[in-house]
């Protein structure tokens, strides 16, 4: 039953301000984010993109998703990507919901021609590496980018540990927002809270985009461990965690050291870390990590995951260039990174053997 | 087939010296301890405790642990308490498998009975509250303690994510060995490390105790949004990670600001962080938390536990009089430790609902 499991005495009782909210993109993500704006009394519109038609349809016909344990609530509206300008009229904000495949076209495609003055929030996950081997966020590189064409907007984005279809199903869940706007950041949170999603603010852009991209290259480090478990014991056998977490310390330690390279908050990489946890028990992420522990090499994961897209791989990729790279300059020392190079090296020479190099995470630390 | 699958590379091929080890205590994690001694061909004594009769009654008949997967191997000896003296003649160091509550035991019956030259690596975990709020580790605790009658020793220690019968089973480990005597530590090393046993070293006792100590809470905390899980959901839902994931957050958060209080390094904190993830998967701190979260009260759940002495609540409870001590001196603000405080107070109350306060978690940063 809605709410009736979460403390929201927290949760400051007040008439909320009814908004227009609009969003672009119908994946599982932003679809998902309907649910809490709706059940705040907005006004919700969900666009699909240019390749979200079907999707569209199918919303229209069964007001479902069918991944979500239940319908969207009734002020939800569903359109096409063709009417998209004439269902943003009026809004207060935009979510952005496109995958990171399609980071250029909402660039090209919808903020190029957006009202700068429109908010936007932004779900899409990943980094965009510089030739110099600097990581930048989407937020980061759409602003950039409009810059040089003359619109001055600052973007805010989402990032934390929260899957879809368990928001739907009113988990608890914990998130961040991000941005230098806090007057729109502080709208956006006023409409989005709910007794079960709730949302830290902060303008540590960098940090937190950069910490929930991160992640997903160590979520496939620590479910390798899980496919190495399997490879050497059996699937009947139960899964061994002392691997798991020796390989979750790694990334701890790796994620530190890049998090102060990108100069994040502790905030933002304790959130990085929580993303980490979900990433590593659900989803694609998980099945590659482990189809790589047991054994399969790089194509034949590719075969495995047909048809599905993993942002993982190539955020993973990303973030091997740029430290190679940081490494060349002399910024870094690749000896510290030894569980994200095997993960890229797995990648780039296409999985011989993917056993982990446990005894490269030991340190003698005496001061 | 031990030890095939593990990538043995970069343990050094060199002849190991013949040591001679005794491991004091006989329960499960000091037993376990025996297998990568006695696989380096050490001669290896597992020595029980005044408690300990039974156990090595059966030891001496069977040759095995009831919950590991294999036998010792055949250079292990079997040795009754009554009979120690003689048991550690020509040791070259002792490991002190004596749970939390046996630290006294350990510090009178052995420790200031022990030639202060023996190396002494315990196994025990968990800190000791003094008057001020000050936590201490049980090392720093013995080594007061014995300088009080005149005795001057230092005492290494081990920490970090390891389950024994995972150890036993070789899955791939990775833990601390700390002290502030490297020759100890490299000589033990040394004689412990196996091809799926993985030993970092380091002089941060107070950190690394602290780090694996603290988990425990933070492992109940988590294990508490699985049970709510299930008291929401029923048994046969699948587990919700999001709720997991923000509670585990949360705990990063925290651990990182109790471990700043108590002056670790961070490599601690991240063998913390390790310890934090495996925990959450085994045993009885899990089984506890939850157990909470279903909406047992803590009679029930202490029945349900019975005859099971749970270290986790103990340490929790130092930590709470601890912090709350600390807090009272203007040292640190409990707004910073809603969750830690939340267990405690769990604890304290007798459970009458175990829900989180998921707000409390949020916060604004703006810089």
């Amino acid at each position: 039953m809605p709410g009736v499991h979460v403390n929201a005495s927290n949760i400051k009782a007040k008439i909320l301000m009814k908004r227009k909210i609009a969003i672009l993109g119908a994946g599982m993500m932003g679809s998902a984010l309907a649910f809490p704006a709706a059940e705040n009394g907005h006004d919700v519109r969900i666009i699909g993109t240019c390749l979200d038609d079907e999707i569209i349809d199918g919303y229209i016909k069964t007001h479902k998703h069918e991944k979500f344990c239940r319908p969207f609530p009734d002020n939800v509206s569903y359109h096409y990507f063709r009417d998209w300008k004439k269902a943003i009229e009026g809004v207060d904000f935009i979510i952005g919901g496109v995958s990171s495949f399609g980071v250029d076209w909402f660039l090209e495609e919808i903020l190029k021609k957006l009202d700068p003055s429109i908010p936007v929030l932004s779900v899409t996950k990943g980094l965009r590496g510089l030739p110099d081997g600097t990581l930048i966020s989407y937020p980061g590189y759409w602003e950039s980018e409009l810059a040089k064409v003359g619109i001055h907007r600052e973007i805010c984005a989402i990032g934390g540990p929260c899957t879809s279809y368990e928001l739907v199903s009113m988990d608890p869940s914990e998130v961040g927002f991000c941005g230098r706007d806090q007057k729109a950041l502080k709208m956006m949170k006023e409409a989005m809270q709910r007794p079960y999603y709730h949302i830290s603010l902060t303008d540590d852009v960098i940090g937190l985009e950069s910490a929930v991209a991160l992640k997903n290259a160590y979520a496939m480090a620590v479910t390798l461990a899980v496919g190495l478990n399997i490879r050497w014991h059996g699937e009947d056998e139960p899964q061994h965690y002392n691997s798991q977490a020796g390989t979750f310390t790694q990334a701890v330690r790796e994620t530190h050291a890049l998090m102060q390279m990108q100069g994040g908050t502790f905030e933002s990489e304790a959130i990085g870390l929580g993303d980490l946890y979900v990433t590593i028990f659900s989803g694609r992420t998980r099945r590659c990590g482990v189809l790589m522990g047991k054994g399969l090499n790089y194509d034949e994961v590719t075969e495995a995951l047909a048809g599905i897209t993993l942002e993982s791989l190539v955020i993973t990729r990303v973030m091997g260039i740029a430290v190679r790279k940081k490494a060349e300059l002399g910024l870094l020392d690749l000896k510290n990174f030894p569980l994200l190079m095997h993960i890229v090296e797995i990648l780039d020479k296409g999985m011989a053997d993917a056993d982990l190099p446990w005894e490269a995470f030991t340190f003698e630390n005496f001061r």
